[in-house]
Parts: structure tokens; C-alpha cells; sequence
């Protein structure tokens, strides 16, 4: 058998007793014939710990040594976890992102994977140990220094390694059982998901669902590396994220195949509506010039037609609530030279996305999300759309009920509640 | 003016208030024109939190991954010291043993240093910026793990920088002013030493003088490293650690120089006695064979004239308390081949010493020790003398009347109380 690579996150190794219970999982897996290659995050809240220790000295951390700072975390946890394997008598060996050969640019707290090159690690595979490797960090290529790959960074270098290793599969722990049709919190009925593509798992994850990173995502999809999120918690299968969900799947299963693949949402979103801008060319663009001079990644717009008589327009987007003033600010010095109105600002919105690959060969989706949502008394705000997506922007209040009603409309849901947790997969 | 080396120790960066303090005392010395590279251990008890997280998942952590966890403790010191540092104004960055190129052999929990190859520090002295080194650990040549030096080992890794690096001095920084001739907490009237030798420093370290790691002092002595031991909780000059403490002082005060530059003690030490041994060749050497195959050190060892008439000898040793049981029980299996009556063991035992390199060239210091010992009512149950030393083992509940009388006798004493606490440096 292959190498197997397995990623366990915060949450799964938040205490002495979760290192222990991960360990029996991994020697498990090895006992099973396979060679495993394991990716652990920082126990438990460390990271925020040693985030709130370089605040007591300074406000703005510098980026070099708050790197050398937080790797310190992973650090720890991989250490232990090599030694609770090792005292279920199965080898272990721990090795940092630079050991590992993950290879970064210098571009510290939010660096890249340039390369990977894992001699280290195929060596211990290769003496029959157990590899143990700090997830979320590297080594530049040009410094030498330390560096870390920001958000979902543990989960890339999961998907990194594995591709570097051939693995077969590279398994993605946290505290959910998997990817789910809907957030079990706001839908009981919400279903696991078997199998997802790639495609629908990165407008899932796009979308707000809070289940593995894009970059992650955007890696094993260019690699084509199987990814297996399943629960730390439970021995139950997870959901197979692969290039190609059907394949294998029996005929009479694929016929009742599900258009749609799950409803995702999101509430980190603010709405920024400029009132009465003079429709003529480059208004659009100068105020979009402006937003994105400020560092803001806006998702959705929308453009009124303008009213003939006055040759004014409206134009909304949408974009992260922590964002928003910063956004308002560069808005407000170009009154003068796009000559607006005004600007709205509305942080009580929420986006609801309903995603699947066979949307695209079934007509009528659209029509029947948004009947559903007529049907539940959902005022639709904002539209937007993909090839295997569509999303709309409602009021905060009524993200739960649009998200109930399209579960419905679309016949996503079970009978039975498989989960009830349905939480982060930490960084 | 050329580059100073500071060591700082746990207690000096017990938290965020400490670091900040140690910071601007780096930055002063960088103002005053030198260049600076900084030795931190880890801050406060955490190598003592980091030791009980690993005895939570295995009693035995093993070697190579306890030294990775380990470690992280100065990783976090460093990073954050740095940050201080930068919020200041000045360059600092801050490189792990292996980044400082401190080249070890695999020893885990224990690597000797084999090589420094500092060209990462130089890099940083010479871009203006002030390095920050972790202490305490290094790289192994052969396998590249991580290793750590054992106790004392940000000392010698201070050291051991500042002769790399040519640095006019090792400054080592912790929460005392530096050597005092007794431990002002049993000796009101101790007195800082300005100035001592490398030789006679030893004799206090390994006699139980809490003040500079025996390995430290050895190396420096090797390559004529100066080493100030100062506090970084006073702007007062500590006490210099040189090859030869007379050279440039004046003439008159060399005239009132003290024969004895200060008084030990030492209460971890437990004392065993062999009774009736048959004094024929061999029975020692079996005794203390059985004693080093079971890896205890012992101190001093004491044999009595054998009474002519039985043909038996008592043998009594000292030895670490936390050895005792250790020792008792190689011991025990000897009784049938060696022969010996019983085994008595003392572990409310201490050890008082006098050291100064003056001894040498002055008759009677042993006289006058003794009956100052016997004045104050003290009685001396072991005796052992180095060219620069006279020690004697007491009761534990004399040990502080030993120090005094001694002191006195001596003329040791200052009118003035100096210090009130008197710390250890950390490891």
C-alpha cells in the first residue's frame, strides 16, 4: 500500500487527551500496511496565545519574527504527538516545514509553496517511522528565514505534501464528520455529502461554507490529490473530494444524482451601495480603481440601469465586514470627482448560494431558488452567478429561512440528523 | 568597539514586562556603539510547562522529540525579544541555534558543542541589526536533528557565540549582581567580588555556588573569554570573570587582596558509608566500579585507617540526594562478594567550602577553617582539599553556622547588605 497522508487541526489536538486518542488513529492506519505522513496544526487556542503575547510588547508585530514566534506552536504539538506514537511503540519522528523541505517565497504570514522536497520524510518512510510535520509553515528560498502560509495554511501543506509524495489520499481531520449539504446548526435535516468535486467543494467554500480552504482546494485540484475530510471523532467515512464524483458510483445511483450539491452561506459580508453616480464611462471603473487601491476584495456587484430621464445609476457590492469602513473612507474622497450622491452602508446582509456541477446541463435552477425563497417570504437583495452557482444577497434575518428553503426546494435533505457540530476547520 | 555578547536568563524574560526592560537595556548598549548579539533562554517556567505537557502523553519522553519540544521554549523568547526590540527603534532578528550555526554532536538532552559557524549573525551584525540567539540548543552534525546542551546550556551557548565571534566580552545577565563571596541569604554580611579567576569560579560552581554552569566557565577558560555576571535588574557592575583578577588593579589594593575569595555551600548531597569492609586489594575499586556502571557521580570519598585488629575499613562517599536510592541499591548486590558489614546513607548532609586561589601560597588555611568550624560549635565529618579549595561535610542543620564562622574568619564581610536575593542563572 501507499503512503497516506493525514492532517489533524487544532481542535483534534487541543489537550494531551485528544494528542493520545489522534495518535491511536494514526497508528492505526499504519497498522493497516499503509505508510502515513501526518500534518499537525498548533493545539488548541496556542496560536492565539502567542499572538496575544507579541501584542503585550507591540501593537504591529513584525512579519519575520512573528512568523519565528508562531511556528513555535506547531512545533510543540508535533513533538508531543511523536511521542504519544511512540509510546504505542510505533516509531515517530518530528520535523518542522523546514525540515520538511516546504519550500516558500519570503512573503512572510501569508507566504507561498514554491517547491517541496521531501528527502527527510521519505527517509524516515523509507526506516519505516511515522513522520510528524508542522503544518502552516516553511522556509523561504531566498532569506532562509522562517515563514508561515497564513490562513489554511496546515491544510495546504497537507495537500502539498501529499502531492510531493504521491500519496494515495490525503485525509483532512477536524471536529466535523464531513462536508454537509447545509450548516447543521441552521438545518437539521442537512445531509453529509459522499463525494464532491473539486469545483463545487471551492464555490462551497467561496460561498462561506466553512469546511476546507480554497488554497487547499486550488491545490488538489491542479494535482489531482484525492482529499478525505472526515471527523477526528469517528471512524465514519467522510466526504471524498475528487476530480470526478461519479466515477465508480453505480448507474441507477448516478439517476438520482442531486443537481444541486448543497446550500452554503455567509455572514462576514457587508453591503456598500453608491447612490446617483453619473452614468457615463470610467465612473465604474474609478471607483472600483479606488477599492482595490486599498488592498479591499470585493464579491458580488450590481449595476442599476440608469434611469434615462436623470442619466444617474446605483452601484452595490458586496465585501467582508472588516473591510467595510475602510472601503467607506476611499469612497468618500472621490465624491468630488465621480460626483455621487451618496453612499449606503448595510452590514446586516447575508449571502445564501446554492452550488452544483449538474446546474449547468439542467435548466430552470435559478427559477426554482428563487421561487422557494418568494415562497418563504425572502426578499432577494442581490444576485450573482457561476457556471455551478447561484447566490443571492438577503437580509441577515433571513439567511436561515432562504438557506431551509432551498434544502427543501431542492430535495437535499434526510430524515435524519447526522451531525450536530459543524465547526471550523482552523487554519 | 567591538561586539558584546549578553545572555539573558528565564527570569530576566519571565513575561511581556521583563522582555520590554531587557529590550531597552540591548538597545542601550547598541546606543553606547557596540554591536550586540543577544543569548535568551526561555521566558520564566515554561521548559517546566513544556517537561510537564510531554509527561501528560509518556513518563519517558523520548530524546529526539523532547529536544524538539523543548526547544520551542527560547523560539517563542527570541521572537518576541526581537519584537521589543524592533518597537524601539533598532533592527533585531532573531535565528534559531541552527540558523546561529551552533554545530553539536547527537547527544540529545545533553549535545556537546562541536563547531559555531556564525555567519548568519555576522550577516545581521554587519547589515547594523542586533541578533538574537535561542540558547540552549544547536543542530547535531550528523543527523541534523535538533538537539539541546543540557543544564547551563544558554551559558555556554553565550560563551561559546562570544569566542566565535571574537566579542570583547560575555555578558551574562540574571536576577543577582553578580558572584558574592556567600549566599547573602545565609550570610547577611556577603560581599560582591568584583573580580575573580576562571579556576576559583569553578571551585564555587562545582562546590554549589548557584552562579555560572561549570561547562560555561570551562569554556571560557579555554579561550580566555572574559564573562561579566551582572544583573539586568540593576545598571551595577557585577562581578568579572577573568584569567587573571590582579592584572591592572593598583598595587595597594593587591597588598589587602583576600587569601579566600569566598564560602560555598551545598546542601544536595547525601553521603553513604560502607561499614566494615575487609581492607585487602580490590574491595574499593569493586565498590566504586559498581557505583559508575550504575552512572551516579560521586563527590568526595573518605576511607579510614583500618583497625589492625579486625582487618576492616569504613568507605564514605558523597553523592546527589536524587542518586541515593540508586546507589543504595548497587551496593546492596555487592554484600556477598565484597563482603562489607552494612550500608549507612545521610541525606541531611551539607557541604561548606572555602576557595581562593590565594590558598596555594598561604600556610594554615585549613587550620584557621577548622577552628573557626570548631568555635562556632560545627563538627566536620568529611574532609577534601583541591590545590584552591578546602570543603568539609557538616550536619544539614550546621551548614548555616559554617558559612558564618567561615566568613568571618576569613574577614570575607561588608558592613553594608548588598543583595538580598541570591537565584539560580537558569539553565
Amino acid at each position: 500500500m501507499g503512503i497516506v497522508v493525514q492532517k489533524y487541526g487544532g481542535s483534534s489536538v487541543a489537550d494531551a487527551v485528544g494528542i493520545k486518542r489522534v495518535a491511536q488513529r494514526i497508528v492505526n492506519t499504519k497498522k493497516q500496511g499503509h505508510d502515513v505522513v501526518v500534518v499537525v496544526s498548533a493545539m488548541g487556542d496556542t496560536t492565539d496565545e502567542l499572538i496575544d503575547l507579541a501584542n503585550e510588547v507591540t501593537p504591529l508585530p513584525p512579519a519575520r519574527e512573528l512568523d519565528m514566534l508562531l511556528t513555535a506552536g506547531e512545533r510543540i504539538s508535533m513533538a508531543v504527538l511523536a511521542m504519544a506514537i511512540q509510546t504505542l511503540g510505533y516509531e515517530a519522528r518530528s520535523f518542522t516545514g523546514s525540515q520538511a523541505g516546504v519550500i516558500t517565497d519570503a512573503e512572510h504570514g501569508k507566504a507561498k509553496i514554491i517547491d517541496v522536497r521531501p528527502g527527510r520524510i521519505l527517509g524516515a518512510v523509507a526506516d519505516g517511522a511515522i513522520a510528524i510535520v508542522a503544518g502552516f509553515q516553511g522556509v523561504s528560498q531566498t532569506t532562509k528565514d522562517i515563514t508561515t502560509l497564513g490562513r489554511g495554511g496546515s491544510d495546504t501543506t497537507a495537500v502539498a505534501l501529499a502531492v510531493a509524495l504521491e500519496a494515495d489520499v490525503c485525509e483532512i481531520y477536524s471536529d466535523v464528520d464531513g462536508i454537509f449539504t447545509a450548516d447543521p446548526r441552521i438545518e437539521p435535516r442537512a445531509r453529509k455529502i459522499p463525494r464532491i468535486s473539486y469545483e463545487e467543494t471551492l464555490e462551497m467554500a467561496a460561498q462561506g461554507a466553512k469546511i476546507l480552504h480554497l488554497r487547499c482546494v486550488e491545490y488538489a485540484r491542479r494535482y489531482d490529490m484525492p482529499i478525505h475530510v472526515r471527523s477526528s471523532f469517528s471512524e465514519r467515512e467522510g466526504t471524498w473530494v475528487v476530480k470526478d464524483p461519479q466515477a465508480g458510483v453505480a448507474q441507477e445511483s448516478l439517476m438520482e444524482s442531486a443537481i444541486i450539491t448543497g446550500v452554503a452561506h455567509d455572514r462576514s459580508q457587508a453591503k456598500i451601495t453608491v447612490v446617483g453616480v453619473p452614468d457615463k464611462v470610467g465612473e465604474a471603473a474609478a471607483i472600483f480603481r479606488a477599492i482595490a487601491d486599498a488592498q479591499i476584495n470585493i464579491d458580488m456587484i450590481v449595476q442599476n440601469v440608469s434611469a434615462a430621464a436623470t442619466g444617474l445609476t446605483d452601484i452595490s457590492f458586496t465585501l467582508p465586514r472588516g473591510e467595510g469602513q475602510m472601503a467607506m473612507a476611499a469612497l468618500a474622497k472621490l465624491q468630488s470627482t465621480v460626483g455621487y450622491e451618496r453612499l449606503g452602508y448595510d452590514d446586516s446582509v447575508g449571502k445564501v448560494s446554492v452550488v452544483g456541477a449538474g446546474m449547468s446541463t439542467s435548466p430552470g435552477i435559478s427559477a426554482r431558488f428563487f421561487e422557494s425563497l418568494s415562497e418563504a417570504g425572502v426578499n432577494i437583495e442581490m444576485i450573482s452567478t457561476s457556471e455551478i452557482r447561484v447566490s443571492v444577497v438577503v437580509s441577515e434575518t433571513q439567511v436561515e429561512a432562504a438557506v431551509n428553503a432551498a434544502h427543501a426546494a431542492f430535495e437535499l435533505g434526510t430524515d435524519e440528523v447526522e451531525a450536530v457540530v459543524y465547526g471550523g476547520t482552523g487554519r
